[in-house]
C-alpha cells in the first residue's frame, strides 16, 4: 500500500491477532451468526489486517457490516440455495448473507468441482460484501489449485473512459497461485485507479489525492494533486486514455459481466447488489504439481531478485510484501488507529461483551 | 487505437478484404501450410485488419512469420500432440507450428470440453506467435460461450514495478462475451503500458512516445514525450507505481503463469518460446442464454449511451469500435501503408504468385 494510506505511527495501537480475532468473533456471534460463519467472517477480516490490507480489515469494514445486520439488509442465518448446477459450475442464491462467509462456501464448491473435473466456477447473487477478493482466491492454494475471485458491489462510481456518468463499481479481481518455497502469488486489485475503500481510508488519515485518480462531477479527470474532495467520481485504472484507462475500464467490465450479469443480476449499474464469481483450477490437470511449484519458485525468485531502478530499494511481486507483513504482525500485533480501538470499546459496552485489549 | 498510430491518409492504399485474403492464403500455402491452416492463419490476420488492429494484421506480422518459416523456426506442417488431458483440460505440444492456427485448434478443444462439462481450458507450448488474443477468445462467441485467451511470447522486455531488469513480455490477455443485438464485448489488451507491436508501428508511422510508456535502460521511467528511442524497456501498464503499475505488473504475471509456467515452459524470462492459455465457459451452465444476452445488451447499451466528458465525443466499450470498423472496411477495403503494398509486390515476384491488387 502507498505510504500515504498508512496509519501514522503516533496514532497506532498494536493489538495481538488472537485478541482482535476473539473480539470480532464475539461481535459476529452477538449479532446472530453461527459459530462457523462467525469464525470464517472474522478470518477474512483478520487475514486482511495481517497482510496489511487495512482497507479490508476490521477497522474499515466491520462497523458497516454491523449496521447492515442491524438494519436488516444482511441476514445472519442465510439459507444458501443452489439454483443451477453442472459438474463444473453452480449458481448460488446467497440468502442475503454476508459475503465474508458466503464467498468461502461458494469457493469450497468450486474447489470440490475442480477436484473432481479439473475446473470449477461458482457465481453468487443475493449476498453481501465479499470483503477482499484475495482471501477467497487464496483458498485454492492449499489444494494445489489456482484460485480466481471477483465481485461487483455497491453503486456505480467509476466512469468509463471518456465518460461523464458512472457505469461500473470498483470491482475487485484476484488470482492466487501456489509456489514451493516462496510465498504464494496473491494478486488482488480494484479495477478503478483507486479503491473506494482507499478513498475512505485517505479521508481518515488525511491523505491527499494524486493526479489521475478521480474525476470531477462533469467527468473531467483531475490531473493535479488535490485535498479530499466533497464529491467525485473514480477513474478506471490507467486514469486517462493516453495512460491506458481503456484497460482498467475493460477489466472492470469483465468483472461486471462475470460477477453480476452471469450470476443473473444484470449489469451492476442497475444496482442489484453484489455478485460474485469464484473459480478454481487444479494444477495437476495441466502439469505435475512438483514441477509447477519449482517453476513458480524460479519465476517469483527471479522477480524478487530484479535489480531495482535508480531511487528504488527492492522489487517485489504480488503477495510477497503481504506474506512478510503477516509474519511481522503475528509477532508485533496488528497496528490499529486509536479511533478503531475506541470503536471496539463502544461496541464492547453496547453488546455487553468483554475484549482483552480495550 | 490512438490517432498517433494510424497510417497517415496520404500513405494509404485501400485493398478489398477478399484480395488481401487471397494473397495471404497463397503466401501461406506457398510456404508449405495445408489449405485449412493457411485459411485459418489468414483469417486471424485479416480479422485483425478488419477490426483496425493493424498491430496484428498482415502489415505488421506476416513478413516476420515468413522469415521464421524460412529459417526453420516455424514448422508449416506441425504434429500437434496432446500431452495431458482431463474432461475439462488439456496440454498440447504445438509441434513448432504457428500460433495463428495452433491456437484455434486448442480453442476448439476448449470449446468442445466446455460443451460437454461447462468449462474447458487448454494450454499450449512449442508453438509460434498467437497473433492477437482477441480473435481466439472470440471463437467462443458463436457457441454462446465466454472465451479467454492469453499468451506469452518473445524475450522479456517489460520491467517489474520498481525494477531495472526486464522480467515479463508484453503478454496479451483477451476476453470475449456474446451479446444479443449489440456487437459482442471483445476486450484484448497487452499488459505493458504499450504493446511492442505498437512500438514497431510507431516507428513506421513516425509517432512520438508518450510519458509513462517506456523506461531508460537503467529502469528510470521516461516521464516526458520523446522521439522513438534507440533502446528502451517497456513499463507495465499503469506506468509508475503511483499510477498503478503494480496492476499491470501483476496482470502480466498472471498471464506469464497461466500461459508459460502452466503449459510446462517455466517463466517466460527464461525465453522458452511462446505459451498459450485458452479457456471457454458455457453461459447456460450458469444462466439461460436469452436472459444473459438481453442483460448484456442492457449493459453494453448503457456503456455506449454514457454522456461524454467535456471535450469527448462519445463513449464506447471494448469491441464496439472494432465492430464498426469491420463493417466500414468490408465496404471501403482495408487501408494499408504504401510500403506494405510494395512488400506484397516483392513477395508476389519472389514466390511466383499473382495478387490482384499489386
Amino acid at each position: 500500500m502507498l505510504d500515504r494510506f498508512k496509519v501514522p505511527e503516533e496514532d497506532r495501537v498494536y493489538v495481538e491477532e488472537s485478541a482482535v480475532r476473539a473480539a470480532t468473533e464475539a461481535i459476529f456471534i452477538s449479532i446472530g451468526l453461527d459459530e462457523a460463519n462467525a469464525k470464517r467472517s472474522t478470518d477474512v477480516l483478520i487475514r486482511n489486517d495481517l497482510w496489511g490490507v487495512e482497507t479490508h480489515g476490521v477497522s474499515n469494514m466491520l462497523r458497516s457490516y454491523i449496521a447492515s445486520y442491524r438494519s436488516g439488509a444482511l441476514n445472519p442465518r442465510p439459507q444458501i440455495v443452489t439454483e443451477r448446477e453442472t459438474p463444473t459450475t453452480a449458481v448460488l442464491d446467497g440468502g442475503g448473507g454476508l459475503g465474508l462467509h458466503v464467498a468461502p462456501t461458494a469457493m469450497e464448491m468450486a474447489i470440490e468441482k475442480a477436484r473432481v473435473t479439473g475446473m470449477g466456477a461458482v457465481s453468487v447473487h443475493n449476498v453481501g460484501h465479499m470483503g477482499g477478493a484475495g482471501y477467497h482466491a487464496a483458498m485454492a492454494l492449499d489444494h494445489d489449485m489456482i484460485g480466481l475471485a471477483m465481485s461487483t458491489s455497491g453503486r456505480a462510481i467509476v466512469l468509463p473512459t471518456w465518460g461523464a456518468e458512472p457505469r461500473l463499481g470498483t470491482s475487485p479481481i484476484a488470482w492466487a497461485v501456489p509456489a514451493g518455497e516462496m510465498p504464494p502469488f496473491v494478486f488482488d486489485i480494484g479495477t478503478s485507479q483507486i479503491a473506494q475503500n482507499k478513498m475512505r481510508l485517505a479521508k481518515r488519515v488525511g491523505a491527499r489525492i494524486a493526479p489521475g485518480w478521480i474525476a470531477r462531477m462533469d467527468g473531467t479527470p483531475v490531473m493535479e494533486e488535490v485535498d479530499f474532495p466533497d464529491e467525485y467520481y473514480l477513474l478506471p485504472f490507467g486514469g486517462t486514455r493516453e495512460m491506458g484507462s481503456h484497460k482498467g475500464y475493460g477489466l472492470g467490465s469483465v468483472v461486471d459481466i462475470l460477477s453480476s450479469t452471469l450470476s443473473g443480476l444484470g449489469p451492476s449499474f442497475l444496482d442489484p447488489g453484489p455478485g460474485f464469481f469464484l473459480q478454481a483450477m487444479r494444477i495437476d490437470a495441466f502439469l505435475d504439481v512438483t514441477k509447477f511449484k519449482a517453476d513458480m519458485d524460479t519465476f517469483l525468485r527471479g522477480l524478487a531478485a530484479t535489480r531495482p531502478a535508480p531511487g528504488e530499494t527492492r522489487v517485489v511481486y504480488a503477495g510477497l510484501l503481504e506474506a512478510e507483513e503477516e509474519a511481522r504482525r503475528r509477532e508485533t500485533g496488528i497496528p490499529y488507529h486509536t479511533e478503531v480501538i475506541e470503536w471496539f470499546r463502544t461496541v464492547e459496552h453496547e453488546m455487553g461483551l468483554h475484549f482483552s485489549f480495550t
